[in-house]
């Protein structure tokens, strides 16, 4: 069963706007962080000083159900979905006080690293598959 | 027909991650962007001061084809697809050298601005309907 | 003797941009991170629901000596040093591997709350200050 | 004379926070946006692809006096004033209705680029400080 990861976190008033809750394009960066959080829990980094590949986005959405304030504590619970051959699908839930209040979802690309436009997939290395399917569920960062 | 609106609008260097390319979470506040050029285009805000209704975001979603450096001069093109009674939604296109290259959509509810955390929905006031179903095309900011 | 507090914290990937280091401007929103653990830490938010005062930061600069790259953990240790009767200072180091890589300052003014444009001073309330003056050290969030 | 710009721009609804008002830290943002603006004018790329050398931040400050607010539309007068042999430095105005209401000031350095964490200073090349020393004013993007 491929790894899931619970992040916890606290608003930040940066992160607020004038409508007086959390801006809805940080929800996609909390996500982002619960992911990069489930790859350093797998003994990993999603982006390794001379790394040869990278993990560019190629989809993500949310369902906003309830809006966040500044202060509110809340976790992101993250899983990944699909574990692809070059690509790696996850969905996760945003919780406060023991309810979900917003669902998302992120795609992500296995890519050859270049410094040109145009970005080249590539079978994601063994060595990050094998981590990424192992059974232990990492509970915190 | 309802409006439409195009916005354009050049990469800021701390839109940019090291990646090399424009991080995922700005083209939702590029689609955002837009959509508030467009209001003004109709001789709206979203949030005037002493406000009585506001409109949160419910769901937003882009797929991403082919990135954004430091300093790409792109296009947001954004129509409104769908002008309920409480709620809208859009879609837009970022073009870059007359390509599409990223695919966003989203949706947005009308509420009774208030301090509580519940948000209640309500139609969406007969001035603010009536200008933004106006035919007429807004190409510039 | 006023309080200070340190802050741990990691970089985040959005934080980052195509010079491969932390954009300078997340230096600022790190030491306000901190500022607002300090106040959380004595038992206080510098922005409550229904608050009657504001604090609307009237100067803030950084000297940035080493770069922040992603995923570095690092410390910000943040002191008030000056507690007026209507303003408060702050210094910030930005520590990594006990190392001070950016020192920063911040000022803010005590202002009364309302949708005007214009903020107008006071007196910071005798509560703040005396959770502000309190002489136990906050080590941790 | 060395150069000087000036940015015109309109408050993003993301750069506002909680307080109703644009979070400080933009104004640092906004203070780069104008910088690299300036060099644009100057048929200058701050960071164009293959650069030699970078010019990493080492000092940056604002003074604050009236807020932006949602919407509201404002310039940044941009000046150069050292221009160093390793070093540049800045001064900048935010003006709204034709009043300043914050001063900042920005130092940058010339390095030689690389991927190690250590930034090495370098002369500022010859091309780039004869662009930044033309007298003829840029006033607009």
């Amino acid at each position: 069963m491929p790894r899931e990861h619970r992040l916890r976190r606290r608003v930040q008033f940066y992160e607020t706007d004038a409508a007086g809750i959390v801006h809805f394009s940080c929800f996609y960066r909390y996500m982002e962080e619960a992911e990069h959080a489930l790859w350093r829990a797998a003994g990993l980094s999603i982006n390794p000083p001379n790394a040869v590949v990278g993990f560019p986005r190629v989809a993500a959405s949310f369902d906003f159900r309830q809006p966040l304030k500044f202060e509110d504590e809340f976790e992101v619970h993250i899983r990944i979905t699909e574990l692809g051959e070059r690509s790696i699908r996850y969905e996760a839930d945003i919780i406060k006080d023991g309810q979900s209040i917003a669902t998302g979802s992120l795609a992500i690309a296995c890519v050859t690293k270049s410094n040109g436009t145009t970005l080249k997939s590539t079978p994601i290395p063994a060595d990050i598959v094998s981590r990424l399917r192992n059974p232990r569920q990492d509970m915190n960062e």
